[in-house]
């Protein structure tokens, strides 16, 4: 199977559990609005990650698809809190109108928490005898020195000009942290040992700086259709970009290299690795 | 010891707990909202709970408490999100400015994401053997059919005039939940068997119901002073209450009956239960 048939293949999975994930007991609107964040069109990047990692060492069964949507659940939930308007105020997300548009502000807080919530309760309804470490992993990258202590970077320092450590530290965070979360459980539920535990998280941390900054790349130079969401509002918000720290050539160079270093980094699955080697090839493709 | 001796030392416990649990690796200004939200003045009711419902089992040691933080992380976020301006727009809280007035409505937000989270890491670091079960059982009553689908319900319906099974719903998710949470995951992580679990679901129940009520009998007739946060505003902002469903003499009548229906949960529990007994009583109290 090519790579583009097998990711749909993954993808059409991941859909489907998607849409049975939100339990039918949850108050309306609630529930709709908490659906509507999660089914919301996207690459379901981290569940198809979390599946294949697994795959490499054993088939992935429905306790594994239960954490990939846990997984989207995560990536969902910061979106919808992301573009609030305190936070970076957008109305538009994967080409629909964002879920505070569509259910009101308050609506959308309380849809963000029980989607983290519901993420956690996915994970700890599993019987999957490695359930608890896996959990713990996606927990501590989802959190505050994880995913939710780079968006605090974001905010803190968007309009300022702190060093290169800093942008480093927070792309890590907002991005990097949920790639990392989803290689380190699908490879714990697989029963890997400690050693290629760490060479899936150095491939999660290179796939998602390099990510970063190729969106960060394409958001200088895309349109609305294309990217589904507002084009060149980071940079007209004084958001902290890599691009805008170190030049546009830096940046493409930089995605490269990081792109490299995720690809190095699992050279201990063998060939048992394409499909992921594959993910972060087509990434670097969207700016060439 | 008396009630309130034992409940000072429970408290103080909590607190030197708590000051310890916002680990320090976490980005300022992130880590320093996270403290200010955990660390406001509070009765550290859930907390004591916990430990309290384990004590009548067995004593209870450092993963315990670590149990009992995670569900004062649960209730701060929850306080946090709820103060928002989209939400209920409240700028006093235990006395003191909101977290949103004190660092920004954004850091607010992260900060409540940030505490759900670490409430869950901190349960998924336990290694404690009925850590799994316990976390699941706060998890779930924490999430969309427990507090989160209580405060969803509570913001569909201000205004409105449901029936009181909507005001009971609401009322059991937003407050009894997380008084369920502390009790059964106290008594899971002491290794109650089922049926004990159960007592201590009924009684989270019948305290969280007593409590809501009281709570709203003292919107309608105190000062801030005594309240720390603003008076009658419920009232005004057309918020669900019990008096306003049922009037103000059996709203009185029902938070008796639901503190007779807690206490009755008890009985398994025999003298053990004395400290969750006055608990109920004491809650009684304030509106006598």
């Amino acid at each position: 199977m090519n790579y583009d048939a097998e990711a749909a293949a993954c993808r059409a999975q991941v859909e489907a559990a998607l849409d049975r994930a939100v339990p039918e007991d949850i108050p309306e609107p609630l529930r709709g609005a908490m659906r509507y964040a999660l089914l919301t069109p996207g690459k379901r990047l981290r569940p198809m990650l979390l599946i294949k990692s697994h795959e490499m060492l054993s088939p992935a069964g429905e306790d594994v698809l239960s954490f990939a949507t846990a997984m989207e659940m995560i990536h969902a939930y910061s979106l919808v809190h992301d573009d609030l308007p305190a936070m970076d105020n957008d109305v538009l997300r994967r080409g629909q109108p964002t879920c505070h548009v569509a259910y009101g502000e308050a609506m959308a807080i309380l849809a963000g928490d029980g989607l983290l919530n519901l993420a956690h309760e996915t994970m700890l309804n599993s019987a999957h005898p490695r359930a608890f470490p896996a959990a713990r992993a996606i927990s501590r990258y989802a959190g505050s020195y994880g995913m939710v202590g780079g968006q605090a970077l974001d905010i803190t320092f968007t309009g300022k000009s702190p060093d290169r450590a800093v942008i480093e530290r927070m792309q890590t965070g907002k991005t990097a942290a949920l790639f990392q979360a989803a290689v380190t459980a699908g490879l714990i539920l697989a029963g890997a040992d400690e050693k290629l535990v760490a060479a899936g998280a150095e491939y999660g941390l290179g796939l998602g700086r390099a990510f970063q900054i190729i969106d960060d790349l394409l958001d200088l130079t895309s349109d609305a259709a294309m990217l589904g969401k507002t084009p060149g509002k980071d940079t007209a918000a004084g958001k902290l970009t890599w691009p805008s720290a170190v030049g546009e050539t830096q940046a493409r160079e930089d995605a490269r290299l990081w792109t490299e270093r995720a690809i190095d980094a699992l050279a201990p699955f063998g060939n048992n690795a394409d499909f992921l080697r594959d993910t972060a090839r087509q990434a670097l493709n969207r700016i060439r």
